[in-house]
């Protein structure tokens, strides 16, 4: 059975970083497991079928704190990833206008969302309420300096920014940590060519040598046992085994989550889950931000628009998906990439709804969802050609990821105390890293997976070291 | 010689708010006194002389922190106040354009300020730099990320808010704390018939008798002299002496400076100033947020714009004032008061410049300046008709204002600390009021003064009340 220094469960970039870091700092005996056959985790990049050479990120599609993000500085220095800095023009529109003034709404937005920090920083025992139920709370406070039309579009447009933002309906995020969020540092950057060209930068660093023997796929983990305090024993679903000093755990909260023994994903830690992170993960949740890509023959929608914020003012009912019924948020691929497609941003419960579709009807029942809303930005009239492919994410149902990221839901504790938790990790042996395990703007993102991995292996290497100035 | 339990020196709204929490506490032998003939400091609203009925405010003209403020509350329930929130649509322009997209900078403008806040978070050691040279640093820094256009716009843009909403020079502009304001709590109110009605309605809740009795003008106070532990006595210029037990100051700092005993507005402290308040006086400066109203036969501006913001590419030359030399933000009365009148913020030396002009010069200098700013709104081309009145602020060379309120210049001490000291005051019986007392985004504001004075009323009537306990 296989001695390791470090068992690093998870070949997403964090995984990655975790063990380049080791590597260079000194802590080559690791290894990575991977449970599926392909790295990258929740980065995933497409190709189009329609437009060779052309492809699309279901996963990570920007740089985001571009103020701070060495993942876009890598890419500017080795000079193969093509981005750019997508703060040109955007349009909002809903069912009635093709175009929102923005400064109609844009002063009130401000306000709401001062509003919302500001109400629980004055009173930090109220009770947390949902974005939707405090934007209604805000109105039905300042209803009388407010016009209707204001009300419907500032309504309209906290609605996108929470559900496009977080992935998930409005009336489940949590206003008071939304709200609170203190936002990214910088613009963001799109990348054109494929995320998986900035995670193929990282995996360069690995040596050869170690990315042929020591990263795993089909590595699937099912116990980890760290009832030995001398070692932790993992074992993984075909059987192998491996004993390590340390493990770093990569895997989504969102499985970390899974209770239920049956459950292929299930992970049976050896005493038990560590209690600190037991405690937390009843606050863990995985939104879906879906994407659904639609190719044209042709562009048929403004060529100068980077992006069209599509505002909806209706309430989805249960088990009915009608167009109109969700916000969306419209990618112009033309600006990009010069290709006549779109890329909604999609939420749940319609990302849900999208991936549950049968294959028989998806493009049928997803087109109808769709047509209305992209006839809304049609400079040709209603009568808008099909597309040709409709190709969407599918993290919902992946069993290795159940949604895109985390997100925090009305009445769930301090996001910051459920990241203390797994950043702390369990005696010092069982760390944690992973997007979700960051506590500033690069939380859920990925150069936040990145410092994630950077601050574990840091960890490991210091104890380590201190372990040796004591022998 | 009178004896006073308080002596609040300035009959502005942050002595008014003073006496009025002092007298309802129970503390009633209080007296004010107001070195002008006037009540309402930097509180002032002017008449028309074309358009009867009409006013101007040449102090205060907005509530700011419309979420938090007790002077809009007041106004909201007392129903005399007219005011509105000028959320409306807004133009920004320069030289080369009547209509800028705000799309074209708004971005980078959001980067630039993330920029300036973060690189102190970072490295709060490093050296504080005006706003100007942050800016160019951050342009520096992320040239190849931006167009030329960008690069000329977010300057554009940073230096008009910079200079509109301290009323001071970009380049004397202390970067480090600028960036890092919070911003403000919510929307603005823009008062239309006058301030001094907000002013008003605090003044009525001091009883007619107090008001007839305890308010002396033309009562300028020449030297405070706290030598003596039980009482502290405080000498007029026209020979009238109090003594007292607490005196409140809500001279403003701009005044405090003064350190030439040969100046009409000189105080002397017997035996000294508070030392933490000589302490930081050096760090003190009053900038001049200036205005000038433009008052026409016709409106030949758009009706629907509610400010039209000008952007300035030119660096202003010692001894020349030429137009396009600064940015300005003209404010369209025709939208407020259905009158044909324009009001331009100024700035910074313009501010000064103006109200040097001699009058017989006055109005052909300024409206040589403003000129052409103005056509480039113009609805009728470049043959705009001369305005039938101009009017502008007397801040800089108001000898009990010296400027229009504080402003932190580079390289002076953290406004925290400044503020530290007035707040504290000394001897507990030595106390600061005023809008520059305040260390949060009331700060500079007129419901800022209003919340000082009540804070100081309160600092006297628990110190009383725990006097009275222990006897």
């Amino acid at each position: 059975m296989p001695h390791k220094k470090v068992v690093i469960i998870g070949g997403g970039i964090s995984g990655i970083k975790a063990a380049i870091d080791l590597y260079n700092g000194g802590i080559k005996n690791t290894v990575i497991l991977e449970s599926s056959s392909r790295l990258g985790g929740r980065l995933l990049t497409i190709e189009s079928k329609e437009y060779p050479g052309i492809t699309y990120d279901f996963g990570a599609s920007w740089f985001h704190d571009c103020l701070n993000n060495p993942l876009l500085e890598k890419a500017k220095s080795l000079g193969h990833v093509a981005y750019y800095f997508d703060d040109g023009k955007c349009v909002y529109f809903n069912e009635d206008s093709k175009n929102i003034d923005k400064w109609k709404f844009e002063t009130i937005l401000d306000e709401l969302i001062t509003y919302g920090s500001y109400i629980y920083t004055k009173n930090p025992e109220k009770e947390d309420l949902s974005v939707k139920a405090l934007s209604e709370e805000y109105i039905g406070k300042y209803h009388d300096t407010l016009t209707s039309e204001q009300i419907n579009l500032v309504l309209g447009a906290i609605r996108m920014w929470t559900e496009l933002w977080l992935g998930e309906s409005w009336d489940l995020i949590s206003g008071k940590y939304f709200f609170n969020d203190s936002g990214h540092l910088g613009r963001n950057a799109f990348v054109k060519n494929g995320y998986k060209n900035v995670f193929i930068n990282e995996l360069k660093e690995l040596p050869r040598i170690y990315r042929d023997s020591s990263i795993k796929f089909n590595a699937h983990v099912t116990s980890i046992d760290y009832g030995n305090p001398e070692r932790i024993l993992i074992k993984l679903k075909d059987g192998r085994r491996y004993t390590c000093d340390y493990v770093i755990s990569t895997i989504p909260q969102s499985l970390l989550k899974i209770s239920n023994p049956k459950d292929e994903c299930f992970v049976e830690w050896i005493p038990e889950i560590p209690p600190t992170i037991k405690n937390v993960l009843p606050d863990v949740s995985f939104s879906s931000l879906g994407k659904v890509v639609f190719e044209f023959d042709e562009c048929f929608w403004p060529r100068d628009v980077e992006r069209f914020y599509g505002l909806s003012k209706n309430s989805p009912l249960p088990d009915q998906t009608k167009p109109w019924d969700y916000p969306t948020i419209l990618i112009n691929y033309q600006v990009i990439n010069n290709i006549p497609a779109l890329i909604a941003l999609t939420q749940n419960p319609l990302s849900k709804y999208i991936e549950d579709l049968p294959s028989s009807e998806k493009s049928s029942k997803i087109w109808s969802i769709f047509k209305p809303v992209i006839s809304q930005i049609s400079t040709i009239g209603n009568e808008i050609p099909k597309p040709k492919a409709i190709y969407h994410t599918p993290w919902n149902n992946n069993p290795l990821a159940r949604g895109s990221y985390g997100a925090s839901l009305v009445g769930t504790q301090d996001p910051s105390l459920v990241i203390k938790a797994f950043v702390e990790g369990h005696q010092d042996r069982i760390r944690f890293a992973g997007a979700e395990t960051m506590d500033d703007s690069s939380n859920g993102c990925a150069h936040g997976a990145w410092f994630s991995g950077k601050r574990e292996a840091e960890f490991i290497l210091i104890q380590e070291r201190s372990k040796k100035s004591k022998l």
